[in-house]
């Protein structure tokens, strides 16, 4: 996989003298703080989507606003490519480096500046991880509530990058729903704030622009996010169900409901294997599905809630119900969940991780989808996933010494995407576009939409420098791949009888 | 007020032949659905901020997505200007037409396309009022969220275009938050679909970008809202206080608390008063503050909350704790809230609705700080607003017959809106900038984040044809204005003492 292009010819099209840039960069960093020798840049060939590997041209690991400003002034004025990096834990290649360019670390831009307790704010650097400001502000009891399943390790910079979620983003929102304010550094090394401490802002709303906006429109500098009370009681139920479908029309039952759980995710037979042989969970490994749902809040109103979700699970045909008898158990019962992606990776010597999102009263139906697409392909694909937002994390198994089995895996997965926008979803949920997931973005948009991309990226940075050949396509690269467009507004909903 | 000249020379100068314009839009559009008569456009002169009257040139109402692509198509093509209105609510003059310009009245695009109440979503058209939406969805259980004072008679693309709130959004957000998905014409008559049916949507956030954007991006044409569950339970508790700043410290004591209400509302002596000579709401005349707290949920989770905002009350010195007996008291504890500003209209003949923001802890602050500002210019204020979020509607008592009294008032805005700024909040809560507040977006933003505004507005609209004038002001204007901006970034906390 390593050996493939991973670039095309026009996001290749940098004219770069290294020499030149390396004498202009020198005087601007630290000592330390310009890598050129190839087993130094050798440590950034790849974030968290390994497959993918590409060496930078020079790395960048400014320590202050000011040098990172320089840098990029100096890329701005040479035309050089910039990559930003924090963690560099991205599963969809958002951090691969460019081969012309500079890699931008921000790894050093790890101070929290202030935890404001009684304004419930936490300002930090973008290289910050993101459970250390949990644990900063802990001590109040108060947290950061985005959870992404990397929360030890993914820096909070990166986050705002990818629109990160977690498990307990059904309740509390993505990563957009908790930044208030963020300081970018344009292309031209300009400082601009954006967002506020107050609930709305005036003028246009670019705060939710550049969150998610996957490097492509500056480098962000620092963050102030807000923070939340610790729930005073939290509840863990488990339920099992007879097939993978009850499960999904359980999960859609309880959101129409009315009831917003903390966390509501689900497992099928396979993951539940993985998970229980790997963590010893206390899992049912009977079950063809299961869901995992969390409740906080104050103690009666858990109680109330969880009745009801009983009671629902019940009509929806659950065995075996369990309530978390205490804190180590409930504790437990995660532990299945948050370990199943490296269970799983034992089953097969490779494995796929898609991401792709559906309005969730189709889950039941792709689900029986997806099961079909992967044996028409020949290959497994186990299922472990944030079902209260719709959001899919299909692990599509293989062997990449087997020849061919790779290029199936991808097409399965690129299928599995397309139906996600079939039924009015989305080809990303939380690990973003990146370079994994480009060719897809011109089955979800449409000409007109990708060129309107283009526009808004033009006006942050006009020389396109910024991550380039990633998250939006050239009209070019679409073209190239006769791609269909499933058009969101003109499928009609019974359209999606057709599978 | 009408007298002034509202329009900069540089927002007036598009070279427009009406005969030609007319003779081009006339095939284009229904018999009665170009408006060329003075009689005809006087209807259109103003929205919700009265004082301000400008006759359009035109006036334009389509009846479908293709005449209203038409009608753009023209404009783009001949160099005009373009306002796009709903049901004209604004107050801050968001709809005041242009006077080279067609007023494009989406009056007509009044249908409400589908309920989904398996999905939650309603599909609607832009002039669908507000409330129309929840009454549609009322027999399923559900209802659309954010809830203006204006909602019998706003539209939900105008509530889009300045990214509305009202009471409930301090717990079900703002109309960003409802909003999932648009249909929006480009000012070349372009149809582009944006956000998506699932919790996030891969390429820039265009959906956040365009919601609050003013009209000056592109009309809308349909709109896909969520739907919520009607809530099981709703209580209200009123609670005087002895002086402004302690119902500004209980206000956050309660969110502090962990508590985020439905609704929590503030009024002040004057407000309380008045709206009880009005409405008889049974308020307490003699307290110096009043908060209006709702709370919804289960039963259970209702009684628990409902019994700790008492305790914080009390220990943030409330008097006179009441909590609604029945359904009837809700409503009417809720009537004299909803009917304050006609009835403030009583107290002065004429007044001036400000709608600043600011981060809640600095609640008691900026209320004496207003204060104060109204002694030193001779002028009363009353204050009735939405407290949990910080989002303050002061309401500057003048009159208009008295020479130098509009001025004063108009002068005591700015300054409250600068104080907004200075503590770190925003010189608009829900209203928008419109042509309103134009020149307070010259204190809030610097150079370069004006720049970074006027270059994502390029991208859309290359010719600045969509809303000249209003809510982001030319770099010209602020430098003429000699506004000295205080910077976000840079005003440290401690410097809030200054007042």
């Amino acid at each position: 996989m390593s050996e493939r292009s991973l670039y095309r010819p026009e996001d290749t099209r940098f004219a770069v003298d290294a020499e030149v840039l390396i004498a202009r960069l020198r005087p601007l960093l630290p000592a330390e703080g310009l890598i050129t020798h190839e087993h130094g840049r050798r440590v950034y060939e790849c974030d968290g989507l390994s497959a993918y590997k590409q060496l930078p041209l020079l790395v960048a690991c400014p320590e202050t606003i000011e040098q990172a400003r320089a840098v990029l002034k100096v890329c701005s004025e040479c035309g050089v490519p910039v990559v930003a990096r924090g963690s560099g834990t991205s599963l969809s290649g958002g951090a691969l480096p460019h081969p012309q360019g500079v890699l931008l670390s921000l790894a050093k831009f790890n101070r929290i500046i202030e935890i404001d307790p009684h304004g419930r704010i936490a300002r930090v650097e973008p290289g910050v991880r993101n459970l250390a400001i949990s644990e900063a502000a802990a001590p109040f009891g108060l947290y950061y509530a985005p959870d992404p399943s990397s929360q030890i390790a993914c820096s909070i910079g990166g986050n705002i990058a990818e629109n990160a979620g977690g498990v307990h983003c059904l309740k509390y929102g993505l990563t957009v729903h908790n930044v208030l304010q963020v300081t970018l550094l344009t292309i031209e090394g300009e400082l601009v704030n954006i967002g506020s401490l107050a609930p709305d802002s005036p003028g246009y709303d670019l705060l939710a622009l550049i969150t998610g906006s996957e490097g492509m429109l500056g480098v962000i500098v620092e963050i102030t996010v807000q923070l939340l009370p610790n729930p005073l009681t939290k509840q863990v139920l488990m339920a099992s169900f007879p097939t993978v479908e009850a499960g999904g029309h359980a999960v859609a039952a309880i959101i129409a409901g009315g009831i917003i759980p903390a966390g509501l995710e689900m497992m099928d037979g396979p993951a539940i294997q993985a998970a229980e042989d790997f963590i010893q969970a206390g899992y049912d490994t009977d079950a063809a599905a299961m869901l995992i749902c969390e409740l906080d809040g104050g103690e009666a109103e858990v109680a109330e809630q969880m009745a009801k979700v009983e009671a629902i699970l019940r009509a929806q045909g659950a065995e075996r119900l369990r309530v978390a008898r205490d804190e180590a158990e409930r504790a437990r019962f995660w532990a299945g969940r948050k370990g199943a992606f490296p269970a799983v990776g034992r089953l097969a010597p490779d494995y796929y991780c898609m991401d792709g999102t559906i309005p969730r009263k189709h889950l039941a139906r792709v689900l029986k989808r997806i099961a079909e697409l992967s044996e028409a392909q020949d290959l497994r694909t186990v299922n472990v996933f944030h079902a209260g937002d719709g959001n899919l994390h299909p692990l599509i198994l293989f062997d990449g010494n087997h020849p061919g089995e790779l290029e199936r895996a991808e097409a399965l997965g690129a299928q599995i995407l397309e139906l996600c926008v079939e039924v009015g979803g989305t080809v990303t949920g939380e690990h973003g576009v990146g370079m994994e997931k480009i060719d897809q973005m011109c089955v979800q948009f449409s000409t007109e939409e990708i060129a309107q991309f283009h526009a808004v990226k033009a006006a942050f940075d006009p020389q396109g420098l910024l991550n380039p050949g990633k998250a939006i396509p050239t009209l070019n690269r679409c073209a190239e791949l006769g791609r269909l467009r499933v058009h969101q507004g003109e499928l009609p909903h019974p359209e999606i009888e057709r599978f």
